[in-house]
């Protein structure tokens, strides 16, 4: 049976994973691969105790496996975007595919990598790079390929998805939430990174590409972390019957496309809002098919591991064969790709809601709803809350329908000139993620 | 650039839709399909008004598509087992990939026709054959294939789900549901396939033979529909915090594998309980991913173009490749798949709900309690709830602990005994959808 020899580099959380799952299960994934798949050399800097390599040959050097003329197959797994990016540049130079669960490396060089990889007849996948084991990739680019994307939302990011649910579920603080993430290995030490959005923003990239045929880009995209999500805002939004998630939403308009990470208020009702936890989830609505969703854990050694392991499969099966066959790695040739204006935020339509501190007397709601109708702003509701005892203040909390994002602003500016008003009026935007 | 010509047999509401969607997005599609695709002739017995063909040549002789030199992929979508089965044997034996939705076709004749195509070196795809527009097949067997699947569990018939919803979420009663599905082409005249669960077997067959790499087959696949629901076991299920759902469910036990359809409580708080109406999901448990989610259409004009298109696009890459480069029908090559033992229904461990009606009197339920523990069974919970007025009976409800179903039977057989209790003991099984 034809050998195909693969090199791991990096053997952290996702590299043990893959050397693991390929150990146990390796009989069936040869039957699906139609091939032998050896593990012929692993890079990495030290050995990690999850992981019995018996006889693998083990390297310090990781571009000695990117040169090894043995093998066919380098996958990177060491993360970062600068010695992974000379890995991976270096590994085509020397004729490997590469298979890699990089998010960062591939939103932000992905252009470069996949053209190096597409003049040299070489595949570079990717699929462990977004939502973990959910194989969204594959099911984007492979299974909606009859389709025109409309929108996609996303919970891409498992850390703030864990965040989100302990304050939902238990009313808890931010910091309390992060700090507890971080001792269970669910958050970095820096945790910047996850709770600001950048890696849901790498994601939501990488998706939006696929989605609507453009080229790889993080220009402009719109990002807003958790940092500054309040318990009471949560509440509210429970009471009012939505959840907080933080999206990924990218969505095709008339006039460009949105691309934009944020808390997002959804309804209870919606599948998406049950998505708890580390967990990820992908929604994905398009011409043909409707609404679709896949759920699964965006994270953790050996879910990454299926992913890698996929693409694995994928590469040995078909690199002997036309690279006119394989499946493009953003779903078409990059040639037919096409940039699409991007939809400043102020431009972007969604619902949203409001919170502000006002004086406890008549007359209040009716400045503030005049300046929402100035704004051509409809309201879906107003709640009053009271604030701790003693206040002459209470929270004001009011959903608007759908509305341009710059409208909303408009009518924020003036709300808070407002002398009943006291302090910055807060707002989350709304998804009902029913539409087309 | 290259052209691969379709023909489409049956033009009804799928037929019709692969139509509409190929023509909407064909520039798309051929982009992702690195080739143009045409559909060079449809096989139909008449028109459809749903469906402009505009200069498509079309015949009432869906073998004269089947025969056509000029065309490479032919696309049964005429439903049935006895023409279509000739119509894609007679394709195969012209040389053509055959693309197709008919589950109950691949279900009955599959291994014979995908080693037909394997001889002659040929494609069967059949996304579309299970769950619709959700690409479940692909995801299975190529998205997770680094696993072994420990069980699986799928909403996979939009009618018996959109009328177990209505039960649930309005407290209707079957016959009435039923009526009204019919009346919005939800379910057939003769509605016997999808509520005896006829259709869910078949796509469970397939299903299972991709997720354990065992031969098709629906031999002793234990099949039970939801006609004989009451809507006052939908009730106490929801007080109980679990909805019924008419589940597929195949499961690797040690012994060999479950293969069973029946209604199924599962807690409320697990995602699939949230799919309702003609929607369809399925949940894949596996060794290395953990557990995964995918929901959408699982019907529908567009939804299932969608899936059949997907595969259209799949051939149309790959057919000038060396088959050894194609994913297998079944995940692996056909020699590789191995038979395993069925369990008998008798052998399948689950939770029960059990209801029956008891004379409302001091002794009755101990009498129960001591059956249920001298057959082995621990009991979950107990509720007693009145019958209508002036009833001397009372119905008693009772959940139990996961065991065998033969422990179940025998305790079943001795509360019938009872003199306190009137009439056949109802069981229901319960599945927690949350263990390896």
């Amino acid at each position: 049976m034809r050998v195909v020899n693969i090199g791991i580099c990096g053997l952290g959380t996702v590299g043990s994973g893959v050397y693991n799952v390929i150990s146990r299960n390796l009989a069936a994934i040869n039957a699906r691969a139609n091939c032998e798949i050896k593990i012929a050399q692993i890079g990495c800097r030290r050995d990690n105790p999850d992981c019995a390599l018996s006889t693998t040959p083990v390297t310090r050097d990781i571009f000695e496996v990117a040169k090894n003329p043995d093998i066919n197959v380098v996958v990177e797994l060491i993360g970062g975007t600068t010695t992974a990016y000379k890995l991976v540049m270096t590994a085509l130079e020397n004729g490997k595919h590469v298979v890699t669960a990089n998010k960062a490396l591939i939103a932000e060089h992905g252009m470069e990598i996949f053209s190096e990889a597409e003049s040299r007849g070489l595949m570079v996948c990717y699929e462990a790079a977004v939502a973990g084991g959910i194989p969204i990739i594959k099911s984007l680019r492979e299974g909606l390929s009859a389709n025109r994307v409309n929108w996609l939302a996303g919970i891409i990011n498992g850390t703030t998805n864990f965040i989100l649910s302990e304050m939902d579920t238990k009313g808890r603080n931010f910091n309390d939430v992060l700090i507890e993430a971080q001792e269970k290995g669910y958050a970095e030490a820096d945790p910047t990174f996850d709770v600001e959005g950048i890696d849901a923003s790498h994601k939501l990239a990488i998706l939006a590409s696929i989605a609507f045929s453009t080229p790889l880009s993080l220009k402009g995209l719109f990002t807003e972390g958790i940092t500054k999500l309040q318990p009471q805002d949560v509440a509210y939004a429970r009471e009012l019957g939505y959840a907080i998630k933080h999206l990924g939403i990218a969505r095709q308009t008339e006039n460009g496309v949105e691309l934009r990470v944020h808390p997002t208020l959804v309804p209870q009702r919606s599948l998406i809002a049950g998505v708890n936890d580390v967990l990820n989830a992908v929604m994905v609505n398009a011409d043909a098919v409707g609404t679709t969703l896949f759920y699964g854990p965006g994270a953790g050694s050996e879910p990454t591991a299926s992913s890698v392991i996929a693409d694995i499969v994928d590469v040995a099966r078909n690199m002997d064969s036309y690279p006119d066959t394989w499946v493009p790695a953003l779903g078409c040739k990059l040639t037919a790709l096409k940039e699409q204006p991007l939809l400043g935020i102020e431009e972007v339509e969604t619902g949203f809601y409001i919170r502000f501190s006002a004086l406890d007397k008549p007359g209040v709601l009716s400045n503030v709803t005049k300046i929402m109708a100035d704004a051509g702003i409809s309201i879906e509701s107003i709640i009053q809350r009271d604030q701790p005892a003693g206040e002459s203040y209470v929270n004001v909390i009011i959903l608007t329908n759908v509305t341009k994002e710059k409208c909303l602003d408009e009518a924020v500016e003036h709300i808070e000139q407002l002398e009943t008003v006291r302090g910055p009026v807060n707002f989350i935007r709304v998804e009902y993620l029913d539409q087309a």
